[in-house]
């Protein structure tokens, strides 16, 4: 019996490395059963032995895209920041905002399944509860310096905001990577990014000094 | 000689019109050379005489659904600004920004066709010129109230915050579209969108004052 389950945990493992090393050439588009099969010496039907189907073979690829994504981030936090009188918040900001612009970058096809990937149902697309949980998890990276900068701020206006702002980001490097805008050399997106993040905070900085009783 | 290059423009319309019924419903996963013809009543091979490939009626049609959005623009341009004391530029970007969600709501599957389109040709991508060209109106809209707020921009700063904004704005509309991020509700959306470029608008007009000699 744990022989059986141990090979299963082995193929699910060899699979979910084709699958990612396919999606990394070829985007999702390169993810068909039949060369995964073969990449993984198995019969086709037995890539349906340990997962429902393909799409939660791409999850399962998602997910460690998204744990790599965080370990980047935690390298890039634990560096000693930048010179500058800047705001810690701010430079933190940027700092995510930038790393972010990076991944994306050198992990373009991988970064590109994060979000092309769709299922759609016969009731709506479907997502796991864990990958959206990973997903949050993202965002709140956003939350805490956006908390430090605005104390004044609500919990559920800051979850918001910092959805907005992750939301902001993604499509100055999403458009700024695609060629069909004309892809923008790496310099400029990293000016456009920290542009945009460095006046919404300034202009988050302005709105709370215009509360403030005066 | 000119009925033929009547009966040619006509097939070309008829083709369009179904491409873009195709993408409206499907994506652009529905475009299909013998779905095609059969809507068009043609050959598939005439499909051939009148489109290099499929690749160019997709332009075809994105280019329908981009002067689509300048026509929604211009009429939510023309209607009398909301009342309040906003700054006529901000005012401005708010609307502009709030009809892009707006259209992009009512057309998402042929909103999300002038995204997805890729052409990968051995030379890498490749865009029609005068599709760029449609582009770049896109971003000029945003371009006037941007100046507008900081005439002491120039005129290479303005391009890019306006790409930037125009980005920033299409990555929150974006990702709250897609259900896989949890789609978000239209007010709440709106919400999002407003308050990305009032925050903005906010960091520019404090970057200025900034900026003025005391």
């Amino acid at each position: 019996m744990l022989t059986t389950e141990k090979r299963r945990q082995e193929l699910r493992a060899v699979l979910i490395d084709a699958a990612e090393r396919a999606i990394s050439t070829g985007g999702l588009a390169a993810i068909k059963a039949r060369e995964l099969a073969k990449e993984a010496r198995c019969a086709v039907g037995a890539i349906y032995n340990v997962f429902p189907d393909l799409d939660a073979l791409i999850f399962a690829v998602n997910a460690r895209t998204l744990a790599l994504f965080e370990h980047f981030v935690a390298r890039v936090e634990s560096s000693p920041p930048a010179e500058g009188d800047d705001n810690p918040a701010v430079a933190r900001l940027v700092r995510l905002a930038s790393a972010y612009l990076d991944f994306a970058a050198a992990n373009h096809a991988r970064w590109r399944a994060l979000f092309d990937h769709r299922i759609v149902g016969p009731e709506g697309e479907t997502i796991p509860d864990w990958y959206i949980a990973e997903q949050a998890r993202m965002f709140s990276l956003v939350e805490k310096p956006l908390a430090a900068l605005r104390p004044d701020m609500d919990d559920e206006s800051l979850r918001l905001f910092a959805r907005t702002l992750f939301s902001a980001v993604h499509g100055v490097v999403g458009l700024g990577l695609d060629a069909k805008l004309l892809a923008l050399p790496p310099a400029v997106l990293h000016r456009q990014v920290e542009m945009l993040v460095r006046s919404v905070a300034a202009g988050l900085l302005a709105e709370r000094r215009d509360r403030l009783p005066g």
